[in-house]
């Protein structure tokens, strides 16, 4: 390939850091694929590096020593990330959200990529200098938020099953009350999902008593697998006393009375 | 904001447009975001798609009108998608991924975000030129993979469950026959997940009849939505009729014979 100008290889670094984040890229890699010297191609780093942190559009780490080289942390600013959560509480405010037995709707919101996307940089940004190997979730509702977390830090989804499946192997099942349906529940896991001795982030879409956080420390317990976090996009606050003491959230609210969300607003991380 | 370099403008431009993918950005908000004029915009534009371009990284497209701007459409080069599903094949072969009753255990790499990162991409370059407002899924195994696709043309995830679930709100229904288990099983969806008169297209991680994608039919036509394409990660050949005439895999096997996936290889999408 004939040479390339500086503008098209930083356009070029930055799709290849932005679409594997937390993956570390050697530079030989660039070197290579934009036919250009290692002394250049750090040159171009340092440009994409501080655009991207002056916009507070992500982080570009440098990793040294033998297997070193660069990777890319998204990250959000403050005040965009706060922006994002009243747009949220905007939404979670519309008419017809609250539904028989005084359930929030949201699957809209959690099925929606452009929101998904950006609740998943807020929860990863969070957990950015956490030493972690898997993100965690129970299946339906929180697995595109999960994703987006596992994506943006790198590391392996692991989903838990409400029931066994054929095509799982052999599964490890225990039993918890869920906090939304107060009813005594089940989640498996397949022995193949996990290796002993990891660290776990649980990502969901909703916490109100903390049960299924509780269903899944159990769970990682017989993974050998310890619980280094919780996020949440939505948090609610009736339940004062959860059954975990350590959880993030995007968006907290009161109460749900009279079909009516009280008091919604962005969570404390915002403040 | 002081005036930014041409090099630091092409690096925002490019971290805008692909975590958005088609989705249509004025050249304003460059504009303004980036203190520069719409005619400057317009000439870093042109360095960002024909580097992306020139990579195969995926294209720029300028959508003209009051309500025009650009979009990023993902794509992956020829050799990149062929070397991606040789990958694959190999990933698959492993022993021990032949599991009790000659199902074939996948969980890790559909969950695994820089594999399903790359076959989102090969499956959404795929149906690029389709008119399409949702993508469907059935839970559980085919939803990162669903997700990844839906966020590349820009459009709402839709999941079916296999029960009914309280924060569901109403729901439809249906019967299906699972190809993969044999047994007669139920799909769900909220009334309020789609509108009417759409277009979806159906992902998952496995096809073997044709069952589920014939489900998912049946349960579209509740919605008044029709279905215009279908993809897979795996498709076994085993079952020559399938129940659906039209879909598209990535990789493609023959049988399952003792223990052994038997001559597995990149579907003819790659031929």
């Amino acid at each position: 390939m004939e040479k390339l100008s500086r503008n098209s290889r930083v356009v070029a670094i930055t799709k290849l850091l932005i679409e594997s984040p937390n993956k570390i890229i050697g530079l030989n890699n660039f070197s290579e694929l934009l036919n250009a010297a290692k002394s250049t191609i750090s040159e171009d780093i340092v440009i994409v590096r501080e655009i991207l942190q002056k916009l507070e559009m992500g982080r570009v780490e440098t990793i040294s020593g033998a297997a070193g080289g660069i990777k890319f942390i998204p990250t959000i600013g403050y005040e965009k990330g706060q922006e994002f959560a009243l747009e949220l509480c905007e939404l979670l405010k519309d008419d017809g959200r609250v539904i028989a037995g005084n359930f929030i709707y949201m699957t809209d919101l959690m099925y929606n990529p452009e929101i998904i996307g950006k609740a998943g940089v807020i929860l990863s940004s969070y957990f950015k200098n956490v030493d972690v190997d898997y993100v965690i979730t129970v299946e339906t509702k929180g697995i595109p938020l999960a994703y987006e977390v596992a994506r943006n830090l790198g590391v392996q989804l692991v989903i838990a099953r409400r029931d066994t499946q054929v095509t799982e192997g052999p599964t490890v099942t225990i039993n918890y009350v869920s906090g939304t349906s107060g009813r005594l529940q089940q989640m498996s896991l397949s022995k193949k999902s996990m290796k002993a001795f990891s660290k776990s982030i649980f990502i969901d879409d909703f916490m109100k008593g903390g049960g299924t956080a509780q269903g899944i420390k159990d769970l990682l317990k017989e993974f050998d697998s310890e619980l280094v976090g919780i996020g949440v996009l939505l948090d609610n606050k009736e339940v004062e006393k959860k059954l975990v003491d350590k959880y993030v959230s995007i968006v907290e609210f009161k109460s749900v009375e009279k079909s009516a969300i009280i008091d919604i607003k962005p969570s404390k991380m915002f403040l």
